[in-house]
């Protein structure tokens, strides 16, 4: 089979041949259909992303190892299955849970893998989804897909299932303002996701005005260009000059962190997501006398992607899908992103 | 009635004579037994405390006013009381809950008045129990001591109280190992509350050897000193090189908090507790990708207190009482706290 | 002022002249708009409900005097306020939150004033708002409307209400199951806030197929009649055998609580909210085994009524009001809503 | 290697000889050595438990199938491992978690296995430890015992599980009033575990004076003799005539449960834990009025277990083991523990 590897950190990927795996026990092969292209993939091909000061944190570090196959948002069809499979049988289209963890640690024991101690994510430290197929160690990372096409699906488990992690971390209630910073494809997921599972009142913030535009169609009840008006001053008149309940932020950055932590009420949660990087000078007597609380978010669990794929069988979310492309088209899919040229998601079809 | 009042920023606090209040509706006339003296009372007479990079965070712009008379930890007997007042009578010995906010916030409304936005704590914004009679505002902040007595108990409703908020926000498990940073009064109760109340696993932290001995009689499983050895290596041995999953840290200064961050396992709490002050430079990356929480904790609620009591009427928690002073060496017992020559709480009986 | 009252057990309401309150301290008065007709004012009426072998629960052992002023969905205007007051204007319209407790107990200290040991609420235990006025305890319990107006707000603070403490005891997720037993007015509310701060699925469940309808457009994604087809076997067919993840049940007799018992998955939660009545035979054994849950469900808390109105402000729910009477037409809308002619809700216009 | 199973309802166990199983892929071996007897290996060897009206529920329509090797609560050595095992090597000394279940169900998700919609319990479902050897799914459901000895470790699976999980599910605060209904095994661990993790209140309810001395040195505040003294009046007195916050009861028969409903203060929850069946008349009104939860609860969860382990580590609990049996003597202690001649625990060491 064809995979698109990435062999030497920065250069074009390689587009290999493997042999294809053959799935025992609990293993199950795909034929992927559709595999999505995320930022941290880019992290991956730069090998690392940037800490504090400017400081490069190496992904080899944090015990990546190349030649890898990148890829952890895959959709396809079960093509074989190991004997102790149960459930899933040749042809199912399915979306794969890729953040698989060891299975023993505090996280696993409660559901929580992509939490876990020592992490085996698909398309991270194993072999994903950049390829012709992908071999998943248990049937109990598989959803079924029904009439969802593979395409759309892809991203849930990854775009999607962050910034549904991220609005669950807020725990928000109808009468919350949450501020989400960043309308891009995660930001614009999670304002579809607390729309439709928290009742609270949304503030997009970003900018660029197509995308609050846009933001508006998703679920924001208020938009503010933070370019062109004071952020922080925006954020009060719209409430009452108490701040805001919570901020999801799918940046990240020094600057917006910054920002986040002078839009607050008492009580609030700031919900950090985006990998940007960069450091924080943090206000230290704030967090108690404010009560605030920063709260790390980091994709999400089986469990609540299972719940996303049932939100998107019933249209209640619409992941948005901008640009398609062939395997051999890696490297290309990768820079687009990276010079900020796909709106929505871009998907590589084997 | 006598009351020891701050007139002066820094300057000795001056005896006053004051009209007795007269209590009407819900309100409560308290004679003060025991009115402890807390390190805020010292931000109070110094006017401020520290903020990022030296700054003064300036009391009277968070909406302090002087004369004020301090102690927000005050126990007694009822004198008096207004015409709407249930289920207490004269001479009833009672704790008084002092984190009283204005009724109506989104705190306020689910009983968490120690966060209300805009507070009126007895003692901070509102005449406090530096006196030999408290205006309590309404019956539902007392709690009936029964056998206790009101030295001890006077403390519960701050120190231990912030004590047990901390443990509370910390949400820990029989299997978590907590670090608690400063083995000081607050320090102390946490111990007692974790051993009581969460079956976790508790190492204590501190650079004094005498108070590390006593956390251990306190409910500590193991201590560090981290003067003595490098505490993050020996929280990392003491958890099989995974970290704490979960710090309590009662200094909150830049120092304990740069070292807390660095000992931690994936997926851990933060709870910063104390007004030490100063800036953290935090590593915005780490937050989502460790799955980090930072969560400022302020006092506790009514309903803490109430279960604080609870816990001491049967001897399961024991406040440690050093010092007692009269109300007119109010300056000498803040002075004292300042050089930090209080072991446990100092008493102030009017 | 007049006032609509029951003197006399299952005898007309009298309108009587009584003098118009006068507000002290925290207390305000509110000239009455709206007054919502609730099947409890019936029981009220009636002297009791239904208990286990049809014994009579009475109204009078519960602590309810007669005569009495029923009515605790109020909607109006402020007229006049205590000197204590803060916030609240005269002319100010507000909904008033009636599930008033005694301000101390272990429920009323962390908000939930609804499931007080001694409640005081308007309408039941103290003077309510069948009237020109009504007087309310505390400026805390009122909350502005803004744009909404009176006669659609008034049921949100009963009937809406005690929908949305079923919804959130349910504590449901996007991918659960549940099914709502009775589309009358509170069945269809609880699918609205189902289906707008919960993302699960929703089965409609009663023995009107025009009622069904509606609940179609209400929120159902799936309806059955109870009565034409096997509401077990229909639940069971609607979630691939394994059967409903949760049940409320606004009904509450041993009819239909018998059949949710049988309609449920391993670990399913019913909630029981309406007052029909009678006794169920609880299988014992089947509770541990299959890790059943069975919630007792009583109205919502303070909190919980802003969180309505905010939601109601934009739209989101929508009440449904049908009837509406004049003070002195009290004992009509009783008769009416007894005889079951009510859809939607019978509002009273002093 | 032997193994005593039940081959006919009501008949001597056999002692057969069959083949010792090879682990492969993430199975493990294990060498029992102490294999715990349990209340519900009666009713497997019976077939079946009394369900409402005295109708017999039959084991055979939950799915088990004979001929059975019962045992469920089993400790001993790691004998061989499957390829794919990590962290555990012959001879490590393990507790098994025999709550397994089919992986992808929604409480398998979130690790609840002993929830799962399809369980496959070891013991039940499955071969269970009366036996030389027990071959476990995978590594994944052991836990290392460290120095506790495999004859105290092994109840901590089921027995003292079950009680960990009803003390969970009834959500306990320090202030609060928990009835223990049964101070059998059970209830006396259920007693240890509150007072070690929730600080509340414990109220020991049973009708032998010599279990009630022995509650008192487990951790009961209080103990009521129910044969002796009327319970409910006991329980109010106790309680400022409020009632018991919680109940948690062991028996779960129809005159303990009736009981119970009759001591509750508004808001309780009643726990129900024991088999020993039977139906109850519910009041379907007070359900809601009253705020009652009624909770089944049903062993605990493999994160549960690891808890367990750490507290018995550190010795916070203590099970109390009372016979000692060898393999062939299966029937007998089933027949001592149907005969209620076992107090605390009998283990089977094979």
């Amino acid at each position: 089979m064809q995979a698109a590897r990435i062999v030497k950190i920065n250069e074009p990927l390689e587009i290999q041949e493997l042999s294809i795996p053959k799935p025992r026990g609990s293993q199950v092969l795909i034929k992927v259909q559709s595999s999505g292209v995320c930022h941290s993939d880019i992290h991956l091909w730069e090998g690392g992303y940037e800490g504090v000061g400017g400081q490069l944190i190496k992904t080899t570090d944090r015990g990546v190892k190349y030649p890898l196959t990148p890829g952890h948002e895959v959709a396809g069809f079960v093509e074989n299955v190991g004997e102790d499979v149960e459930g899933f049988a040749k042809n199912e289209k399915v979306l794969v849970f890729p953040w698989i963890g060891e299975g023993a640690c505090p996280a696993c024991r409660v559901g929580e893998e992509n939490l876990c101690d020592k992490p085996r994510s698909l398309g991270v430290y194993n072999e994903g989804g950049y390829a012709e197929y992908l071999l998943v160690p248990s049937y109990k990372y598989l959803v079924k897909l029904g009439d969802l096409d593979t395409d759309t699906s892809a991203p849930l488990s990854c775009s999607a299932l962050t910034a549904y992690g991220a609005v669950k971390n807020a725990r928000l209630n109808p009468n919350d303002n949450v501020v989400v910073v960043g309308a891009g494809g995660l930001g614009l997921m999670a304002m579809q996701l607390a729309k439709a599972t928290t009742g609270s009142k949304i503030i997009a913030m970003d900018i660029d005005d197509g995308k609050l535009q846009i933001a508006k169609q998703n679920g924001a009840d208020f938009i503010i260009n933070s370019k062109k008006e004071d952020p922080i001053k925006a954020v009060k008149e719209l409430t009452d000059n108490f701040g805001a309940d919570a901020v999801l932020d799918f940046v990240n950055a020094s600057k917006t962190v910054e920002t986040d932590m002078q839009m607050l009420r008492r009580r609030a949660k700031v919900v950090l997501v985006g990998l940007f990087g960069g450091a924080l000078q943090l206000n230290l007597v704030t967090m108690p006398t404010r009560a605030y609380q920063i709260i790390g978010s980091y994709t999400g669990s089986m469990n609540d992607l299972v719940e996303l794929v049932s939100l998107a069988r019933r249209d209640v979310i619409k992941p948005i899908i901008s640009n398609r492309f062939k395997l051999e088209q890696a490297t290309e899919a990768l820079q687009m992103l990276k010079n900020g040229k796909v709106i929505g998601r871009a998907i590589i079809n084997p």
